[in-house]
């Protein structure tokens, strides 16, 4: 019976993730917080005890997992997992609603970083760690299922992967997905480790460090301060931030190369080039715009990169409310909201790749004008592309701008101003955080109506799950087979 | 010699749109303003001269054009008809610099819509007709570039109309493009008179009639009034109006089919029934959101459907100012702008086409995920579409929506605020005229500065002309044939 195979999954990941909040639970202990130390017990104590069981159920014949219970399993994943997260924060009554616990808990796994807390110093120290752990648990999770299990699936990752080389398999990071995870967690642990390194080396205490790296390796976004980054007012810290939100914008499956010798790849890679084009443009542009306000060049692109790399890789840091930039530098950061980090990486948004194939698709159409007799295909990485390529990516960007507009209609009728809403809603379906005006790094989500919060909550799973992953259950084909 | 000729071509089209300020002129006779009449009798001798020796030239034995040159004249022939449209505006002093006057005309010739003009109120009858006439003139050749001329040079139209029936003849108006031509511009003429009398009927003199009518067959958008529409607070006259927009926002071929008595292909197209569709809900959803502005539903329902029919055909007509609206209103008709009208119309935008194509291969690659040995393609018109349709799509709207961006960037630098800044991109390269805030249905585009006026003229003649007849001009290929 697959459906109990599929519980007994899902009931097994939720006793790994609450094992992850032994943490949290210990750190309530030494605080002495018993309204917290129950608000973690609770949800352990049930969900190690269901696990226990799972664990032992007698397992029928195996079953084999077909795409469409794939789907099914990281969309339910990722859905229990944000229920289950948001149980703490409501138990230690932080938070108003369960919505609101839910929106929280949603957000930090799907590596978003939009917060609903107008105060996040006031929080205790296990319910910060914890909003940080969901984020590193959630882009430990999205780089697995990007570069190792997605494409099995089908999805995204697949065809441009398939795309950058013929041979189907050699693109694969290591021949099986166990031991492709495992490469991946080592990396991803390794970096996470550096950057704490790097950031107790700029002042930091260990606590703030490991959340801050946890939320920068996910390119989550949730701080331990109100001012975030910019708290610390340090120039080192910056830089370190920036410097790992760019490395966790970039496709994990390029580290694996880099260290078995083949970092020659990188300049060859179309992604990570125009990745890297996009960073460094749009600094300059941002950091020019901005130099009334901070003096000097040097200074302002400080501030600039910081921001550019925080939008861009989707992470959502601020060193400055950049909502009262000007226009030009606003404009800028809401176009990077539309373009968001690689392919393969914990960052999100529409990724890079797929506007490096339209745009490639784009010059084709002019040339074919010119030479209506020729014959254009789009080159990814320097070696031609699979003709389906393009497909995939348009039906990916209309489904994405579709739902950012469905979105931001479901956010405005909550008579909240337009570009309030519209970039609430993009900063939800990319995985991003903060947004302009009422949802500006500034402010929070807090205000928003529930209903509002469970829409933007189901939008951060589906931008976060490839969009595919969400609106393959949404057909009728689906529940029919 | 090809530039010769190309020179010929473009004096003679100067010398026919000069002759179009005929009326223009007798108005300035009649009203006895002798500063106006010079303005005009100016440009025309000027012109007419030109056109003269032009025609006398000495023709050297016919040269065949390709796609190439086509581009270059249509290029050409939009932005030189646009210089020639602003000296009377520039001659009559009624504009502040040049580089308002060359606005002015492009935003007439492209029926964008878009003015300059604080109070229009006090402008002569004259340069009132002369607008309505840029209107007219510019949608006319619309209609007749993207039905009859762009198909021929490979763009848009072509693809799409080769995707609608198999045999890439069969669905041409009719097999010579003089003969289409003739029968399209019948047609333009007929429903404009027929709306002419509508609005007479309604109590409009016949100036006013003749000049909105011009101003709504071409979804231009250019009134006499400051309050647009709203001004003579009739429901007959918004009736009307709403009506004739939506009608001049089918696509051409259509009316040419229901004539010859295939009015059941109409039923079968897609972009019409999507077209349709799109205006029915988004009214709906506008109408109940402004229930409390109207007291009604009916009266709200009137006001919804005029404005967004407006804004969907890119028209930009105004019964009332709907930056006061509520947001989700302005949600909705921010969508619209990202939409247009349909192919072959002379509305603009990205076409609902390109939409429909896009939604059912968003569709296909879903159904791909879950039949992944299935063969799915796009079906327009209840036929199997060509597969190098969805190309053509991608790559343009990819190139409209970084056109969109990058203009929103210069509107941006000029310290305008995000949400008038890309509004007034999406308004003038989608060619739809009023946008939010700053250049909001109250407001117009005088406050901009003169290189952003310069930018948007070049952003409206290039969403007017598809892009691709822009941009191939761009690129080192088209320079080095």
């Amino acid at each position: 019976m697959k459906r109990r195979l599929l519980l007994r999954v899902l009931i097994l990941l939720l006793g790994i993730v609450s094992l992850a909040m032994i943490p949290s639970l210990i750190l309530a202990v030494r605080d002495q917080n018993s309204s917290v130390i129950r608000a973690f017990v609770l949800p352990m104590a049930i969900t190690l005890s269901a696990a226990l069981v799972a664990l032992f159920w007698q397992r029928k014949t195996p079953v084999r997992f077909n795409p469409g219970d794939g789907f099914l399993l990281v969309s339910l994943a990722w859905f229990f997992t944000s229920i289950l997260g948001a149980l703490p924060l409501y138990l230690a009554h932080g938070v108003p609603t369960f919505a609101d616990a839910v929106f929280e808990s949603v957000s930090g796994f799907t590596t978003t970083g939009a917060t609903i807390f107008k105060d996040v110093e006031i929080l205790p120290r296990a319910i910060l760690f914890w909003r940080a752990m969901t984020h590193w648990l959630g882009g430990m999770g999205i780089v697995v299922l990007t570069v190792a299990l997605l494409p099995l699936l089908g999805v995204g990752g697949f065809q441009l992967v398939k795309a950058e080389t013929p041979g189907p398999e050699k693109d694969k990071v290591a021949p099986k997905i166990t031991a492709t995870a495992k490469i991946l967690w080592i990396l991803y642990l390794a970096l996470t480790a550096i950057q704490v390194g790097l950031l107790m080396l700029g002042g930091m205490n260990w606590f703030d460090a490991t959340t801050h790296a946890f939320a920068t390796m996910a390119t989550g976004g949730f701080g331990t301060k109100n001012a975030s980054i910019g708290y610390y007012n340090s120039a080192w810290i910056d830089g370190v931030c920036t410097v790992f939100m760019i490395l966790a914008g970039f496709n994990f499956s390029l580290y694996y190369r880099v260290i078995t010798g083949k970092a020659r790849d990188l300049f060859y890679n179309s992604e990570a080039r125009a990745y890297l084009g996009i960073f460094i443009v749009a600094s300059l542009v941002v950091a020019l715009s901005i130099i009334p306000l901070y003096g000097s060049f040097p200074k302002a692109f400080r501030y600039a990169s910081f921001q550019v790399s925080s939008i861009l890789t989707t992470t959502g840091f601020s060193t400055a409310d950049f909502d009262r930039w000007p226009s030009l530098a606003k404009a800028v950061l809401l176009t990077l909201m539309f373009i968001g980090g690689s392919s393969g990486s914990t960052g999100g948004g529409i990724k890079v790749i797929r506007h490096v194939v339209l745009f490639k698709q784009a010059g084709n159409e002019i040339r074919r004008l010119l030479f209506p007799r020729g014959v254009f295909s789009v080159q990814l990485n320097g070696k031609v592309g699979r003709k389906d390529v393009v497909y995939g990516v348009a039906g990916f960007v209309f489904l994405y701008l579709a739902l950012v507009f469905f979105v931001t209609l479901v956010v405005a009728s909550a008579g909240i101003d337009l570009i309030s809403s519209l970039s609430a809603s993009l900063a939800t379906v990319g995985n991003i955080g903060p947004g302009f005006g009422l949802v500006g790094p500034s402010q929070n989500y807090s205000i928003l109506p529930s209903y509002v919060k469970w829409v933007l909550s189901v939008a951060m799973i589906a931008g976060r799950l490839e969009l595919w992953t969400v609106f393959v259950l949404l057909t009728p084909e689906f529940w029919r087979r």
